[in-house]
């Protein structure tokens, strides 16, 4: 059986375009880091049209924002939605994109339930989770991380940025450190642009998340000796950077030790001390990153470089520490989340592919707690997190109807067999 | 004819010894950046203790402060001094000695121009010139540069540190945006550490300046594409880090190409953008320093490393902008006065040695200007910039001594021949 559809897209693509307004960049990217003002402007827009399309708002204690339609009092939430944060000079797809077909999705579930085309057995509600990004607060995700259980919310409450701005500051300032209870989430589902080229190369519309892939990053220290650039002779200097630059360089080459396209690796962040024109650095820190579709190669990766610092520091006379942090194991979405996409691809018409996510979302650690179906639409060139990242209309739509049709069948109770 | 020294050493020591109390840091080092709370703590110690001693203090409008003995109505000023202000976890002597040593020789002066020993000529002024270090506010060796007419007193006092305060503001915040003239100089002589180990290979206890090292920077703009680490294949980043770390590994080797001891090289200041964890950096800015004992070395070095950036531009898809910036040409001290430190020396019964200035000081401009003498005392393992810097108290009191017979000197007219 094939739904007709007969979903108000014009309005998700006038929403969607609207958001743009919010924090945008000269180049069409956006900068909306979370608890900006810009962040909190685009919450307001939300929190006003959800309003007006008769949603309830409500804010947690970490920042999330939920946007309830209840069909069943007492009923658990069938939870669906993103983040309006974005990178600094970030794109304007990233994140957003799932707030507003979230949105949209439940307004067309609220038309289908009260036609009675749906017959509901949860409540819905669209989330706009707090700090996915972690630019400006690490580590990311963090308000969906918080609502589960698995950061505690005071301490990250009490995080600050690099200007000492903490958390709940950033929230009071905007007007978002809610005390709001959270809902019940009974599943949940995200949509989001794929941030690679998988789905362009392939000509596919649809990618049904199988699972994250293994990741890690490494905290280096580079701890060499301050000196005069002007009057110290090179053999009596321990400078940090040229050590740190080999740090950087031997993480851009160590994906040679792979196949291909099976690892990514990257620094990030790297900053240098006392960093004056004249002074040999003292001291750098920096992080890499490292993801792989398998976990022995992230960890044969992490090996080669911690081997390498150490040879480094030898070599050069100056200390480094590498220390592990944010490992995140691979996670599975369950398969029947994965069939269910593929079901609802197929019911609407749309291509649809298995495809496993590079990137962190807001739907991994929901995944860890209740049902979780993630799903993905093309991204022109695969470039995302840069003001220039894409995706046409057509996929947009082509995206928010698949997942109008996925929300549907969980609010009818589709996955409650996985359910704990 | 050598003249019994009957000078005040250990006053010298204990006003010396006095001064690190200001930005005293955990490893006996100073942390006090022209214009901050610290240096002008440290500025008004030195205006009490000059006024103590009977000097009248004046402070200019770029904030140099001169303490002066005025011998003859309406004769010039030897000028001697140096600078109180530090690198951020600097050392305790760069700078500083030579202000306290250029007090103590001026004190001694008095008294043996009291005593009807010396018949000036000239008055004398004790000068703490305004960032000399540029850490915080660059250009470096600004306040004696603009007493000079190098640099526009106006565009100085509008240079902004990395917080957006101006020159002016940090200034006026400490109490040193004066209004007096600046005394009219008529020669000038200053007394540093070397910050470098000859006289300590040499076992020599005073270096006799005779050219400052051909210097310049570049400043570099890596432009790539930033991305999302965790969702970009690599073959996809144009990633601005990596070909910045080729570039500071390319200006540290580049000095094979010379004889050693012969040029330096370094990247002291070095600033990624957006710096996020999960971001591929999209640029990078970077600052070569170049200094050589002859031009065409360093002119060498900056054509290898300017074709370099070219190279990896290319080789990368990104875009590298290499600027000269800071060109200063090698300055020649006069003979004579080296000359005349030899004789000081000798009279003195202090070993000596001729010495060119890899660093540069508020005597490179000054020595554009007026007849100049310029000296080193040892420096320990030569390192400075650096909280570990250290020069034993036998040895600044045979720098002071020494210092003194040349300030004797020029208040008698020794080099008033070399006058324009």
């Amino acid at each position: 059986m094939t739904t007709a559809v007969i979903q108000d897209t014009d309005q998700f693509l006038a929403d969607f375009h609207d958001t743009w307004q919010f924090g945008a960049t000269a180049r069409n990217g956006v900068d909306r880091q979370a608890g900006t003002a810009e962040h909190g402007r685009i919450r307001d827009w939300f929190k006003q049209r959800a309003e007006e399309e008769g949603f309830e708002v409500r804010v947690d204690s970490i920042g999330n924002v939920f946007a309830l339609l209840t069909f069943i009092p007492d009923a658990d939430f069938v939870l669906t939605g993103s983040h309006l944060d974005s990178q600094p000079l970030g794109g304007r797809f990233d994140g957003c994109f799932g707030v507003i077909a979230a949105f949209h999705a439940a307004i067309e579930l609220k038309r289908r339930v009260e036609a009675g085309e749906v017959i509901p057995q949860y409540n819905v509600a669209v989330v706009d989770w707090f700090n996915e990004e972690g630019a400006r607060f690490a580590p990311s995700i963090m308000g969906s991380s918080v609502m589960c259980g698995f950061f505690d919310r005071d301490e990250m409450l009490a995080v600050k940025d690099l200007g000492g701005t903490t958390v709940r500051e950033a929230l009071e300032s905007i007007g978002y450190l809610g005390e709001d209870e959270a809902p019940v989430p009974a599943s949940y589902a995200e949509i989001h642009i794929e941030q690679g080229r998988l789905l362009e190369r392939h000509a596919i519309a649809i990618g049904a998340v199988t699972q994250s892939w293994y990741t890690q990053k490494l905290n280096v220290k580079v701890l060499g000796e301050q000196s005069h650039t002007g009057a110290t002779i090179m053999k009596d200097r321990h400078d940090a950077l040229p050590a740190a630059s080999l740090l950087v360089l031997k993480t851009e080459e160590v994906v040679e030790e792979f196949e291909e396209e099976q690892i990514v690796t990257s620094v990030g962040q790297f900053n240098v001390e006392p960093n004056s024109p004249i002074v040999v650095p003292r001291e750098v820190n920096l992080v890499i990153d490292l993801r792989g579709h398998r976990r022995e190669d992230v960890e044969k990766a992490r090996q080669i470089l911690v081997d390498y610092c150490e040879e480094v520091a030898r070599a050069r006379d100056i200390t480094i520490e590498a220390v592990d942090f944010d490992i995140r194991d691979h996670q599975r979405y369950p398969d029947d989340g994965v069939v269910l996409t593929e079901k609802a691809a197929a019911n609407t018409g749309v291509s649809c592919m298995r495809i496993e996510t590079m990137a962190g979302h807001d739907s991994v650690p929901l995944n860890r707690k209740v049902p979780t179906v993630m799903i993905f639409v093309p991204s022109e060139g695969g470039v995302s997190h840069c003001e220039r990242e894409f995706t046409a209309d057509e996929d947009l739509v082509q995206g928010l109807i698949v997942h109008t049709d996925i929300v549907s069948r969980l609010i009818t109770g589709d996955l409650d067999h996985l359910k704990a």
